[in-house]
């Protein structure tokens, strides 16, 4: 099972956060991977642990002010890079782009996805994964996969009818071992979380718990 | 044969445009429709042409200032709208808002894409058809279906393989009949054009000979 | 006193609130303006009320698919526009290059903005107006100018500091007589106003209220 | 003089420039600073040269994935930040929002605009400094000092009638010390430039010869 720790725009600290990580990742059957502001990729991945990219641009070397290159956020460390965040929305064409420049630096990619018929969409642009994180649900603390079980199955059906090869990861209110167990159970192959970790008191006791019952 | 006369922001007298187009759609076995500036869809539908919204908001009634609401364009004539054109590229989340719009007031759709794994992405949402147009191609009065008639074979295969009841368009440098032959040929359902037809000096001719060989 | 009413993408009737607005205008010392969507611009015009766009883009005519050309609106009937409503907030270029396109049609232009410094910014790009519209006061029905007349004051000495030929207009939670009294007394040359009016069952009534004290 | 060099998204070893330009920087009379991509943002602040982010959203800290976090980029050891460059247009309200952020962890600040009516209203918001760049000299080499000395002259004097604390850079071609000199005397109190540096066989002649004259 995956799980990727967003670390937002949280007030963490994301070398604490970032430490845990890497013990309950070697400890566990958990692949746990962090997520961090792309000034902080170079610490976060000095820790060990598998760091990524919160968002990389459609762009290549040149002339773009202010934008995140993928090259820059490979070279401090990253290995993956989430797309199409519902707090960052992309055009179409930028995530096709977006997943051309993840794949000029062999990242991993995770395209996000409000619905089913998104899903199938994020699926033919050819991602490792893509991820359902209904809006409504994101930082409520109620999983989709207690929500709405149907829309991770739907979205499961749905990518696998566009791209069997494509994973499909469940985001959204997921804060328990329980919740990441459902979303397996659903057909998930790795789940999305923030606060639930970023925010909590004792990140790696948060972690531990999640990873639990795997 | 569907044929979209896009009249983008260009200095056309829309009205001369769309009352050729009618003549035209009405004398052949073409259907020609008109897509102009939203302060314009009500003269131009006026001419009795099947007349287009350039792009339509995601938006519900409400508090959206300067958007283009689909009922509003509905109210003004407007029976389909264009998505996610080159020159107006669209969140994948919005695509999908947009669609559901254009639904609400039964309009004809049609989202463009840039190549064959956009095509597929759009496919996947449910709109009414898809357009393939290469950016590169545009404006340059070279059509696609003789610069790369593999886009539009794959396109065609890509829409296909998602969802068969999608029809496919093609733009891009179409502006002769021999064009829109090639374009059907190649599996098109229908063809987007622009200064083809918006700038010539006797649009009523222009449109005369594209649909001819039909 | 001028009153700018914009119908946003409300369910209303923008003929009736148009022709109440030009009874209105008629009938007192207020200028009243109808601010509909771009696809209602000429019905509006229609009536004889003043007419304004509720945004132009800043291109001019060409390959702009999608944009609001300040050509069209003109064509329409529209002899103003809003600008940078908090709704559809604009680059800072693109508001320079949006009264460009107004002035290339002789529009009337009101440039809103959050607060002071905002106003003062957008007063130095020379529009004909700024309008001052606290976003959490939009659709309170709380008056600017009660809920926080500091706000109007330093607006209108901040335009007058860069520009004193700018006019202030006072948006935000406009809806009776009183509050555009208020506006006036804090130094205001007009209102924005939207719900008061474009949802009262009775428009008509509700813009007689509205401008009866002055 | 301050000398601002913009690494954005070239193909440059930043750490290679930073160190040339910390060299720079200690043994002429120019300060030299420099911009990396937000991820290169700790290697090259270890080099102890000024450095500076390209961009700072508007955010504070939250649910805000895939921004850039002024605290972030503060914490990787950035000082300052370029805001609104001609290749990251930010909205107006957006740009007050950056200089906020950049007030709270205490950046130095430079807000880019195209001509002297945008120096103005960026001027208002408050900025430690505005740059004036023409975009159609940008990547040039030829100096908007030498293209149009009057584009600068009039920056100067527009940044100066809004707020006299405001200091003025000039950006858009400057490549050689002559340029620096001849902004230096139009008024310029500092200098942006990208290229002439970061795409140098040897960054550290090509800033030497920047500085030379000074």
């Amino acid at each position: 099972m995956f799980v990727l720790v967003n670390l937002k725009a949280y007030p963490c600290d994301p070398v604490e956060v970032a430490t845990a990580a890497h013990e309950v990742s070697e400890s566990s059957d958990a692949d746990v991977a962090i997520a961090p502001q792309a000034a902080a990729i170079e610490t976060v991945a000095e820790t060990g642990v598998e760091t990524w990219a919160q968002h990389v641009s459609p762009n290549e070397h040149g002339s773009h002010t202010g934008s995140t290159l993928a090259e820059a956020t490979a070279e401090a460390g990253a290995t993956g890079t989430l797309l199409n965040h519902s707090e960052n929305r992309l055009k179409l064409a930028d995530i096709d782009g977006s997943l051309d420049a993840a794949e000029r630096v062999d990242f991993d990619t995770v395209v996000c996805a409000n619905n089913a018929e998104q899903v199938a969409a994020a699926a033919a642009l050819g991602p490792d994964a893509v991820a359902v994180e209904p809006p409504e649900l994101i930082g409520t603390g109620t999983p989709v996969s207690q929500a709405d079980p149907d829309i991770v199955r739907d979205a499961v059906d749905a990518a696998a009818a566009v791209d069997e090869s494509v994973d499909v990861y469940c985001g959204a209110g997921i804060s328990t071992g329980e919740d990441v167990v459902a979303a397996e159970e659903l057909g998930a192959d790795g789940v999305l979380l923030a606060s639930g970790v970023a925010k909590a008191d004792d990140p790696q006791a948060a972690l531990e718990d999640l990873v639990d019952p795997l």
